[in-house]
């Protein structure tokens, strides 16, 4: 008789009694409906190729970097980690090739993760996901591991069969605007056209400063078949992509800038930037003016093609150069700074914020804009809707935070339900759940407090669990 | 025998029974005493002529931005609410002539006010103030209607009747400083001197690059019978003014500037840049450092003449220029940016901040001023008060968070008592008695976690529903 | 039979009585434990020389900054709490010479405290160290002050006495650069080497525009012997107080800056700008970069001699030139001012972030850095701790506030354990104590809501009330 990890049924609702009592029953009313994942990173491929997971440190560990960085924050080097060099000359110290180790880093540090929400995430897939006995400790890491080892080996836990088993209804996954979208097509004729969408991300082609930045013009070229020798080509090959991602099942753009900046340049300046770009010739200043002009033109081929269109400023990537050039980005070293919405949004606003044919998402990782610029926005044009909280701010007293400060001016209906964002395949579930956990705490206050009725309630919480993320990621003309 | 709608008597208490058994004792202590209105923007002729309300639309939706606005958000025109065009010539969508086709669309979409505080807020005035029998909804929109337009024609629901049923013992209004005031003359012969007073708005005057501002400074001449041809005839006209405000009873000034600046000009330059204006050339910089400049001439004024100055920067207005071409401002566009007062208020401080003839009460829509600035700056500086939570702050969420966040440093008594600063009449009473549940909320937790005795926080309660109004707007030196 | 004033044992525990049973259990388990106080100002002297108190009101008023602004908001002079005149020629009001004068406008204004952290701390002070037998009020003043002045003179309320009786482990005070520490050479030959250690503050050396800053420089040559007549002299007489600081026990370095930037200085630059300062010619421009540029320095310092270095950036100090003008610094009028770390700390952390020798601890009063940039850096960053909640910030809401921000992203262990940053000797057992319960409450909330277990939470709750601090103040690479 094998030992059971069982966790709370009542895990993450409010500590009163009389709240977690309205908050469970709200829950229940929405804790099994599908998952809806309008925007996630997870890569296309694991589901286009299928193959069992290879060891539960590349499932679980070395590929989130939400983990990693906590680990290296007390002094484990990435490489220990088993996160590899960016190439062969970025030096730097032996990669670790024994999972095991790695994992046993891992549950060896498992106190580290208290009180966060990769704690919680962790408990969720290896309790109910994985069904492992007990949470990591230093004396059960090898038992665990080979547990886990031999569950990723069954036929049941390859991707696909997870993807069933989680409950997803519609998977988006983020994609270069390079991609030439052929793991999608192969996905949708066994899947049917809406069950994994791409996301069109075209960061790599306006960031015009960028080092690599030529060369992916050149591949926008050939992909798109559209000659980018010139600026109205360029548009016209991201026109085509658009089309594309489109043809292929996509409901939305991706765009992370460093600021929101969407002032436009008159078309001759945009013109000029262009060129001294392809001549590798640009300062940083048009740099920056070039990337506020092409969320502009982003704005307006998406009240052309109806892509919804999602913005997440604010983050400065790549912090440590150090741990760049050893191992490249996305390794939790990405820092939020200040971000300003409500000038910076104002030309593409004034443009196409009225407009019935246009949609933006905002998404920030400064809980300050909530309620002093987010929320006033999403409550007044049509077209905006506040994402849900993201990235740093995926997490229980975030969410908390996040309806407290929101919900007052821009109400229900204004934000989009919940997305994951995620690069962790398996904390999908977790992230949904803690999502519902939280709303219907939420809402069980607002009862509570006679600021709203069950019966409100509990169609709320249908709403911010499953109605929402349909409809605001559906082309806003449909 | 007809349908009750009836409030929870609880509503907006703590869930926690503990804490709500304290909040109920301490909230009961205030919940009767009159209502003291210091800052509000009701039209002082709603009282003067005293008429009958038109129609529900007109009273509770077509002049409510906060409602407006939400059912813009979600799809609705300006003009299908009745929002009348700005001028003849602001072209856009024919206006709803129809006022019961008006409060269906509201009622339709009551669920859009799911959690804010306008639904709070409506509840309220139409359960208690109108005893309508139930909640609006797209069923009973017309028996609603109805009832409700029945009611508006009695004689005890005109405005000076309902002034006595709401409980208001003092109501500040704000006005122009161009205003004659005859309006507020003809009310303090018919209520008494100090009943329904008036509030010096200035801004109009203060901001030279407005394309209306010399048209302004014309009417001031008029006004006030002194020639604003120069700069210190321009002062001396606006001293007139404020003499006439104060013999009509007025207590305060208010200010709203884009920011908090108030370095002062030399003398020379102010009188350059006013004759630049009234040349109709002046840059954007020159204007905004003339109405910084003004802001440090207006609290000079106010150390002479001791009227209360109110400052409440930090809202760019009519962010949508379509929606401010076809309806002119408060139509739900205005949107906040981050705001400065440390720096800002410095040279106003250094000069009459430790003075005890000097009073300011500062307001912000950005919660992140008050633990950071606000707090510290009144819990320092005898002349400054922090103002209530304004705007959209003006809610359970941000009522509660202001407490937390303002009074560990500034105390109880550095901060103003609230202001409902509404355009919509009939909230009032509604804003009062949600702060005080909310504040009575506040004080019970201190008292359940022995951070405050029961009978220091009955004491509190009166002080912040009732004393502390008063005394923040009555003269310092007096 | 005498009166006696007994404290809520639960005070400040959460109200809901399943999280408050869990949060008194966790409270209890560190409760005793001895006080690791790694950052405070009080002045060693106060050791050295042993003395006895002199009267109430120079023990808890006059030197308190917290509770001299808050009278001094509601009117009360800074003479009139007896705070002296910086020199013969400052001017201003006279100064209260009757030490129960003092203590009477503190009692009779006992109420402008309700809510603040200051009536907390006090309350602790008053009943459980001095044993008074009731709160104070304009009645009890007389009384109370008559009971506390002979409580002071007893042998055991001496300074080293009160040491011991509040169970205080080691204590590190705040010493200028320039000190020559022999008060602490006294203490560390009485009370060993590690009770009393000094903390390295070296602001006043490196902001060259400061007026008296060439009379330092000339007294660093004096105290460390060392020749700084140019910028490399300066380096190494700074580098042989560092040395004897940690001669003396030292741990920590101390660095009150207006930004948080660490930009470096080509070496000549830094040469040619000591230069100019010296000569007393030197620019606004040029001594912001070189105080940044000296935040590089000493954290090159630190990876080199193991100083842990500590960052509080964001402070206004003197905001009235009016009171800094009659009496000085740290006299209430320091206003926060909104800071920013991810974009400034860059040069700093690019150089010695990913070391193992090297370790620093953020500060900060503006609590919207917690969330956005001071957890992911202290979550990424081996070397980045983020200190307890400071100043302003140090109080129940705040503490909770921080916890709710940044836990999830930074963890526990990334944390500094609390310091208590006072120059009011007696309120360190009570702000411990308060940061003691508002952790347990937390982890209380943690339990209840089953996101962490109760064994963990208990162990958590002992490194956050004391084996952090130890830690966190070791030497990097100990």
């Amino acid at each position: 008789m094998t030992e059971q990890w069982q966790l709370d049924p009542d895990r993450a609702l409010p500590a009163d009694p009389t709240t977690r009592d309205l908050a469970r029953t709200i829950y229940r009313h929405a804790a099994t409906l599908p998952l809806v994942s309008m925007h996630g990173h997870v890569d296309v491929d694991l589901f286009a190729d299928n193959q069992a997971f290879g060891d539960p440190a590349e499932l679980l560990i070395t590929p989130d970097h939400y983990l990693v960085r906590m680990l290296v924050s007390q002094g484990y080097r990435h490489a220990e980690l088993g996160v590899p060099h960016r190439d062969r000359d970025s030096g730097g110290d032996p990669v670790e090739r024994d999972p095991r180790a790695i994992w046993r880093r891992f549950c060896e540090n498992w106190h580290l993760f208290r009180g966060t929400p990769t704690r919680y995430w962790l408990e969720h897939e290896l309790a109910e996901i994985f069904e492992l006995p007990a949470p990591p400790s230093a004396k059960n890491a090898d038992v665990l591991y080979d547990q886990l080892a031999e569950t990723l080996q069954r036929a049941d836990f390859r991707p696909l069969a997870l993807l069933d088993r989680m409950n997803v209804q519609i998977l988006a996954t983020t994609d270069s605007a390079l991609s030439d979208l052929s793991s999608h097509g192969r996905l949708a004729r066994q899947l049917g056209p809406a069950r994994i969408v791409p996301t069109f991300r075209p960061d790599s082609l306006v960031h015009v400063g960028h080092h690599a930045w030529t060369a992916e013009v050149d591949r926008l070229a050939e992909v798109s078949g559209v000659d980018t020798g010139d600026y109205q080509g360029f548009l016209a090959a991201l026109r085509q992509r658009r089309r594309a991602f489109i043809d292929a099942g996509a409901r939305a753009t991706d765009h992370g800038h460093l600021t929101a900046d969407t002032t436009p340049l008159p078309t001759a300046s945009a013109e000029r930037i262009y060129r001294d770009a392809l001549a590798g010739n640009v300062s940083p200043a048009d740099t920056e003016a070039f990337a506020a002009h092409m969320l502009f033109q982003m704005a307006e081929m998406s009240a052309e093609d109806g892509l919804v269109m999602q913005l997440h400023p604010g983050v400065l990537r790549n912090h440590s150069g150090e741990i760049y050039r050893q191992h490249g980005p996305d390794q939790g070293f990405d820092v939020p700074v200040r971000v300003e919405f409500t000038r910076s949004l104002r030309p593409l606003l004034e443009k196409f914020g009225l407009s019935d044919r246009f949609r933006c998402i905002l998404f920030t990782t400064d809980e300050t804009v909530y309620s002093r610029e987010l929320a006033p926005l999403a409550g007044a044009y049509p077209s905006v809707r506040l994402g849900a909280p993201w990235w740093f701010l995926d997490s229980p007293e975030q969410m908390r935070r996040f309806r407290e400060s929101a919900v007052e001016t821009a109400g229900f209906y204004n934000t989009s339900g919940f997305v994951d964002d995620t690069r962790a395949f398996a904390s999908i579930p977790a992230r949904h759940d803690l999502s519902r956990r939280i709303d219907a705490g939420y809402l069980a206050k607002l009862v509570a407090e006679a600021r709203l009725g069950m019966d409100e309630a509990m169609d709320t919480m249908v709403d911010l669990a499953h109605r929402l993320a349909l409809t605001a990621y559906a082309a806003p003309h449909d």
